[in-house]
């Protein structure tokens, strides 16, 4: 495997350091080859603005970046995620959830890094495809996993928890960021109630990182629906009468 | 009313720095007192680190923003946005909708702005308590709203639509980060398929603009149950049985 680390924390002795540090060791004393994009370390720029592309004038965020993107004139440090994104076959998020989403760190680096042309708008749009996306696009064939803290316990996110249940909270994330531009999904791997997690709790958090780590080629990803195969009407996109899971509603309606 | 806008684009003359202007002189014009956060022209700092604090080692974020804030020395930018929080009694958002949440630097400000003791961590814990969150809190008694636009159209966030439904895909921000500490969720107003909105429909998207800024008073937040008052139970924070309206399941079990 080739794995790319995308990791946004920004104390290296926390948790989500440990959890980085871990992977990386694990994967590389398996023989993978592993890079890692340490976000806050490179001081990683999360507003993407006018100087992130040429002079454009008005800024309009879609037309600059494809075309920014098609002449290669994008950002040295966008360029080189996107390309280390095409390198690897594996990607893996370690972040803490911070306000039931991505550090801001994190979602500056899916706002500039996942350009137009690149990460979307992608593909033909016919009578019967809306563009590559959603199981298609730049990044297929490649797969993604989240590993995410929370510091609440996982009650609180179980289906009838107050925060919501923590699938519907990565869906956004899982469908919306990863599977769009192309990536399998992987089931996330979660810690709750790292509030109050101890030092003689630790071993047992590493042995199951480390087993999810050793079996992400045996993984079956999350099976959300392709959107150019039949499961949606084009072009509202609106999921087929008779699609639906007996009981499910929302985000569920998606996974086949 | 006293209404802080807190802004997310680029772009002043994009869409949405016309909504946002709009905004101001349709609620100035009303007699009201407004204020606006421009995060992009302010520079805003995305990223929350070390140098948000005073000296902490190792960091920890919950811990050095309570003792920062308990001290009074966060940092000027975060104090001047949390004495806007508390001045006003209407806080709108306006922000395009970037891979199904809040651009970076929107999600910066709340990471930062939202310290512990102040938009967390706040209220006592007892067998019925479990804190001030979801409904009351630091900014209970005001309230807030999204004005959000989309690149795609209206039948991709639909119930049934690919994106998942609009509501779902806000509830991480509307229950998780503004009814959390407190504040009452108006619905959102949201424009759909702005890649394609012509110059000849911004009218009418101004009139519904203005007819929603113009009733801000009258309309009735989302009915989320609150945290502390029997719906759930304590600290599971699990729905109790029974109270989930029919058919309903995942954020919708939220909703009175």
């Amino acid at each position: 495997m080739k794995t790319l680390i995308v990791y946004a924390h920004p104390e290296p002795r926390s948790l989500n350091g440990s959890l980085k540090d871990l992977a990386v060791s694990t994967l590389e004393g398996a023989g993978h080859d592993v890079l890692v994009s340490d976000l806050y370390a490179m001081n990683w720029k999360a507003a993407i603005d006018a100087a992130d592309f040429g002079p454009c004038d008005p800024l309009r965020i879609p037309r600059a970046s494809g075309q920014a993107f098609d002449a290669g004139t994008l950002t040295p440090d966008v360029r080189a995620e996107q390309e280390k994104l095409l390198w690897a076959d594996t990607v893996i998020f370690q972040f803490p959830l911070w306000w039931y989403s991505m550090p801001a760190i994190l979602k500056g680096w899916v706002d500039r890094v996942f350009s137009f042309h690149f990460a979307y708008g992608v593909g033909e749009h016919s009578d019967t495809r809306y563009g590559e996306r959603f199981g298609e696009g730049t990044l297929a064939g490649r797969r993604a996993m989240l590993s995410v803290t929370t510091g609440g316990p996982e009650s609180h996110y179980a289906e009838r928890g107050i925060n919501g249940p923590i699938d519907d909270l990565l869906f956004p994330i899982h469908h919306g960021i990863l599977y769009y531009p192309g990536l399998e999904v992987l089931p996330p791997f979660v810690l709750y109630g790292t509030d109050r997690l101890s030092d003689e709790e630790y071993p047992d958090v590493a042995k199951a990182w480390t087993d999810r780590l050793l079996t992400l080629d045996s993984t079956a990803p999350i099976a959300f629906r392709r959107q150019n195969y039949g499961d949606y009407e084009i072009p509202s996109l609106q999921l087929k009468d008779g699609l639906e899971p007996t009981g499910r509603s929302g985000f569920g309606l998606h996974v086949r």
